[in-house]
Formats: C-alpha cells, sequence, structure tokens
C-alpha cells in the first residue's frame, strides 16, 4: 500500500491523494531542492521505452537534490540474459532508495515489490496499471477545475488496451459525483472487469460510441491513443480503420462547455488535430509538465521527506 | 536567434562568437563549477546516436553544478509510436531549463523552438546544420593559431552529406580574409545551395578534387567522414569507391607548412592514419577535448548565467 | 597497475586488494559523500549491455559527490560508424575522470588504457577478464566468512566462456591455501590458458564433472550463468543441452557445509532454483549489493581520494 509502494489505483485513499495533490502543489511554490540527500537515489527500470514518465521522475528527483540511476531499455541488457524483473529489481534496490519500474507483463511491478529492499514504483505493468498517471491526472483536473468532486468525465479512444484509462477509471471513483463517460468503438471498449469494478465503486458511467452527444454535458474529455503495438495477429488490420475514430478537432471544441479540459496522456499521433493546442481548454501540455511537482510529491511521501 | 536559440549558424555574429570563445578560454581557467544552480537541468534528445555531442553537452552542464535528463535513443521511444519532435520537445521543455537535440530531419531543430518552453541548441538536423560543432571548431582554431581571420582552410572529404563542413563552411565567411578550399570527390561535392550562401557572403572559395596541390598553402586541414549511412538506395555500392579517397598519411603531412593544423569532427573511420596521431599538427582530438569549455560557453550564454 | 588502471587481476597484489576491502568496508560504515568533487565525473561506456556493473559503479560515483556521463549501448552510436575503442575512450577521457568501459574484444581495455588521459576500469572485454567483479567476489568472501586465505571454492557451470570465473580463479591465487575445484560438462571446460595461469601460480586446483562428490568439502560454490550468447555456428545447439547441468537446488544445499557460502554474479538464468534464495548461505544477492562500496573502493583508490 501507498506510501510503502505505489503498485496500482487501488493503493491509495481519497484522502492520501488530496494530500499529496497539496504537497505538489506547495512545491511548485516552493521549490523542494534538498530535501532529498544527495546520496538518496531513484532509479528508473523501464522495460518499455518512454520520455515523459521517466524523465519526468528524474527531473523530479534531481531537482530534490537526489540522484539518479537509470536503465533506459532494460531490455536490451539482463532481460535479454533471461533474468526476471524480480531479480533485476532486487539488486538494483541494493543500489538506490526507490525504483519506478515499467514492465509490459501485468502484476511485474507486484512481482519486483516482493524482493525489493525499497519502495516500487509501477510506472505501468501491461495493459493494466498506471498509477502516477492516475495521480497525475487527477491533480491536473483539481488544478485547473478547482475540484474532482462532481466531475463529468469522458475516456475516448482506446480503452481496451489504455492502462492510463484504466488506472484513471477506478482512481476517480473515489471521489463522490462522478459521471464517467466511456466512449470508444466497439472494438476498443472498456473490458469487463473495468467496468466490474466501477460498478463496485458505485460510480456512475454510460459506454457510448457517440462522442457528440455527450460533448455539452461533460467538464473534462480525456484522449488516448490507439496504441497501434497492442495489436497483435489477426486484430493488426484493425489498427487502420479505427485510428481516426473520435479524432478530436476544432469543431470538437465548438460543442463543449467554455470552461471543459481537453486532456491527453500523451504521446497524441493523430487523435488530437494540431488546431486545438491553441484553445485554453487544451490542458494535456501542462498535464504533462505537472509531472515534475506530482511525482517529487511521491518521491517525497514515499521516501518520508515531506518536509 | 543565440544566445534565444542557437539553431544555425546564421544565429550567431562574429562577435557573439568571439565573445563565446574568450568566455570557453575563461572557464577553461577557472572551472565554473556552481555558475549553474543545482535544479537547472540541462536535457538531451537524440534521435540520431552520438557519443561526443552528448557526453560534452552533458559533462560541460554536471560541471557546471546542473542536472542532466537524457533521451539517448529518442527512435525507441516517442517516436515509434508516432510522436513529432515539436510534441516531444515541448513536453521535455517543462521538465529542464535548455534542450540539446539532435533529429535526422532537415528543420526539426527549428520546429521544436517553435513549442518549447526553454533554449533549443540544434545538435544536428539532417544533413544541413550542427552549429555548435562549426563553434567548437573556430574556438578550436583561435585557439590553436591565434586567430581566424586570413585562415586558409581545406574542407576535405564528404562535402555533400557532412553537416558538419556546412556549417563551418559559413561560419567561418563571418572573418575576414578567409579562403576555403573544398576538396571532394565529384560525387560528393559540395552542394549548390552552401555554394551560394558562400558566395553571398563574399567569401573566396575553391573546388578542386586534388588535395597535393593544395597542401603547401592551407592552415588548416578539415577532413571529414564519409558517412556511409547517408548512401541510400542506388547510391549505396558508391560508398566503397569514395571512402578511401583523401586519405590522410605520414606522406599528406610532409607537404604541409610546419604550423597547419589536422581537424576532424570524429569519429574517424579511415580517413586520417594512426601514424598522424603523433604528429603535433595533429590537433583533432584536443578539438573533441574542447567540447566541454566550448559547450560550457554556450549553456552558460543561453542561460544567462555568463558570471 | 592498479591503482593506475584496472585492467586484469595481474594488476593487483593481495597486499593491494586487502587495502581496498579495508575501504570499502569503511565506506559502507562511513558513506563517502564528499571524498570526489562535484566537478569529478566518472565515466561508463558499455559496448555490450550491463545492468548491474554499470549502476553500481555509477551509483558509486554518486554517493561520493561526483557526477556520471553514460553511454550504456556504445554499438548503437559512433562503434557503429566505425570507430575504434582506442579512439572512443581518449575523446570520452577529455570529458571525465575515470572510465569503465566493458567491449566484447579481448585486448580491447588494454588498447583504451594506451590512449586515454585518464585511469581505465576493465569492465569485461570479451570472455578474458572481467578484474572488478574478482574484487566484488574476494571481497564478499572475507566478508561473509572473515577470511579468504584457505577457502576452498567450486567454480561451477560455464567455465570456458566466462570471464568472471577466470578473472576470479586468478585472482584467488594470490591467497595461500586455497583448493580450486572446477566443475564443468567437458563442452564447457576451462580454457588450458587458464590453467596454465593457475599452475603458474601454484595454486591447488582439480577439475570435475561431478558436483556432487566435492560438496561436503567446499567452503564456497559459485555459480556461472550458461552464457548462450557465446555459443555461436555449429555450437548453438549444444546450449540447450547443457544449460541444465549442475542446477543448484535446495537438494544440493543438504549435502553443503553448514556455513558454506552460495554465490553467483548474476543474472541467473534456470542455475539456481527459486528455493535457494531464502537458505542463509545464499549471498549471490548481498554479492551484488557489495559493488557499490567496493566499487567506491575502486574509484576512490584510482583517483588517489582514499581519505
Amino acid at each position: 500500500m501507498f506510501p510503502n509502494n505505489l503498485l496500482s489505483v487501488a493503493d491509495f485513499s481519497r484522502k492520501q491523494a488530496e494530500d499529496l495533490f497539496d504537497l505538489a502543489d506547495h512545491f511548485e511554490k516552493h521549490p523542494p531542492m534538498g530535501l532529498l540527500d544527495r546520496d538518496q537515489i531513484v532509479g528508473t527500470l523501464f522495460y518499455e521505452a518512454s520520455t515523459r514518465t521517466r524523465l519526468s521522475f528524474e527531473a523530479a528527483a534531481l531537482k530534490m537534490g537526489g540522484g539518479v540511476i537509470s536503465v533506459p531499455d532494460a531490455n536490451d541488457s539482463s532481460a535479454k540474459k533471461g533474468e526476471t524483473v524480480a531479480d533485476a529489481v532486487r539488486v538494483m534496490s541494493g543500489y538506490c532508495d526507490l525504483i519506478v519500474v515499467r514492465h509490459p507483463i501485468v502484476g511485474s511491478a507486484a512481482e519486483a515489490a516482493r524482493t525489493s529492499l525499497v519502495p516500487i514504483v509501477n510506472a505501468g505493468d501491461g495493459d493494466r496499471e498506471h498509477p502516477s498517471q492516475a495521480l497525475l491526472d487527477l491533480y491536473t483536473i483539481r488544478k485547473e477545475r478547482g475540484e474532482i468532486e462532481g466531475a463529468q468525465v469522458a475516456l475516448v479512444g482506446d480503452l481496451r488496451f489504455g492502462r492510463t484509462v484504466h488506472s484513471l477509471a477506478l482512481a476517480l471513483a473515489l471521489w463522490p459525483g462522478i459521471k464517467i463517460y466511456l466512449v470508444a468503438p466497439a472494438i476498443l471498449a472498456t473490458p469487463t472487469a473495468v467496468l466490474e469494478a466501477l460498478q463496485a465503486a458505485g460510480v456512475e458511467y454510460r459506454q457510448t460510441e457517440c462522442l457528440e452527444e455527450i460533448l455539452p454535458d461533460i467538464d473534462v474529455l480525456y484522449a488516448t491513443r490507439i496504441q497501434k503495438e497492442r495489436f497483435k495477429g489477426e486484430e493488426e488490420p484493425l489498427y487502420e480503420t479505427v485510428k481516426d475514430f473520435l479524432r478530436i478537432t476544432g469543431q470538437t471544441l465548438k460543442a463543449m462547455k467554455k470552461d471543459a479540459l481537453v486532456m491527453h496522456p500523451l504521446p497524441r499521433v493523430g487523435e488530437i488535430a494540431l488546431e486545438v493546442d491553441d484553445d485554453p481548454r487544451a490542458i494535456y501540455f501542462r498535464q504533462a509538465w505537472n509531472g515534475v511537482p506530482l511525482r517529487q510529491g511521491i518521491i517525497a511521501t514515499m521516501l518520508n521527506r515531506t518536509s
């Protein structure tokens, strides 16, 4: 459980998340340089490449005064020799104070946490969880909208393979009054397990293939990338048919509330037209930039260095 | 324009270059540790691999007291998912204070600069520009020769694809009395656009395929690697025929002035024989080592931390 | 010779090794933060991927207050353009204060040392030497057993390609009373050159294919990975036949002394069953973790910063 590890959105309470957001707000106003000792090291171990998640954790650690060791492409090293993620993390945990791990197989982060000497952040395990991204998204909503409570949020695009939206949907369920619209083509619909978890959490949701009909109602439009690399084998040809479905354009914005938010975990490919970037409601770059203070909050909380 | 960005050799004046060289000289005598705050971070984003350019910028930043975040092979990460360099740089610009970017496509750095929150250094965009290398070369000439003015410089080897020599030729044109010899086999001759730019700048130049005839006259012999990776499609077989053309050996040195300089941006493959290394005129390693103070000068100037 | 370079186990004396171990012990009790100046930089240049060796050197340097520049996969950069390791190291030696280099070709580190401005650590050159690993292994034996002298050590597994065991066997020969059992299938037997070196050093050794018969006698069981990547050409099919030979299990432990040590340089694939991990004699993770203080000792000694 957070703050010992951050493996799943099920690892933190609403209270813990709000405290974390307060801390991130504080760090943005008062840069936390020196909060880590110089010999406190954050390790990043990525079996799938990432720019944003890895760099924002690394920048976060450096700007707190700590050090960084990194394996940006772990598949090229020990994994190729057949080492398990559990062994790799256990070794690395003797060299650093916290490990951020991304791995293509569901459950890898939990497996790593069992053998690690130090706290583990799951930065994505297969198509399941990416809790620090969910926290970043929620933090951004709170910062831009004032509060998360009562938000009507449309999750749009790839709801089948998108670990980001799975984590976000379940995390939103911690706040009252949330309504979630799940907008995806049938082939990319939300997995039953995620729907059941939303039901179990008592969160109101609705599935639809039609974005237009809900645009006037929503506070947040959260678009996601159709992940080409997840279409394998006989499903591969389907990528071309669905990739332009639900593209966000200037036209989309016209039908939305004046104070709505357009978010995206990035990288985007074609899901959001460039013309959208200049609209004040397009906050996906600010969302990415929030990664530094939010991840500083995570590091500080997990290493018990909050002040 | 420099010092806001460093995208092209057209971005700086002769005065700015000379001031930068003075600063690099100063940093070599008085190491600038502490000139950057610990939370000032230099980011390196390389879509083509590089050792020298990337490491010298990173060492420069660290030795000024700053931090470093790096994507040493950006093609393995977000680019593979289809993200544009403009989006990647825009995100990264929220995590650091200056970005050094190399990309195989001409104009990428300028595109990146349009969306970045922080200054951009173009560390090579396709076969066009590599301005920090040109500054390093000029700095080395000034340091070794006393002044750049009046130098007779032979650019030798691949003048077609070599971005280094394009940038250097145009930058040399800022000083008076320069004469440039463009020495290359016909298949690797200087592009017309570069020749026209030299003409427009009023610099005296001469194209030749014969190195021997100019050896007694030149002050600087600047050799370049024949870049195998630029020979594509039907031109690929030509690589073998041209690669040993214009090889620099002990014999070459015998025909040169006693105080001439032999330079090379490195890496070399077979263009310079190992026997040349021990000649005092062979300064290509010192040229590479100048990368740290020169790039400290660039970082300091762009971040307005010159003292 | 150490401490100028660390290229081979032949580079250090028993006295130098014991002093180094004392220093590592001291650093473990009194973390050496600040022993390096902030502008002292350790460079890691790896032509073969590594997690453990690279990260432990980098963590070691950071936790001493120094900086790190790294080429985690040098084959992707200048080497692909045809640059020699000697040139690459010579350039890099102008950017940092010590270089840790791994390269697949025997003799590369020595070649690098000839042109480098700064001390070189050989972190593996082909199937020959990996002296900092040998020192780490010896340090671990001393720390766990009290002394190295008189140890009966079984080197088990791939004794043909395993550079780790070659370096370790020769280094053990520096202590009196050592007995080495070389346990391997015929196809992976110790090279004659290594056997001759052991003979020349006057160390007692015995070759066997049968682990069981020696289990009751040994103080240290040093298992190694069968390196799939070394089986090339017509020998490739043999990998499958030998890979499970000499697997260490709970059953193996039952026949061993109560205070014996089970070691492995890691990564392991199937050579040691997971059930062994919980036995107090299984010290391979502690062995890996010792990498930080031991490598801090190496860095401090080579940079003459031992106090």
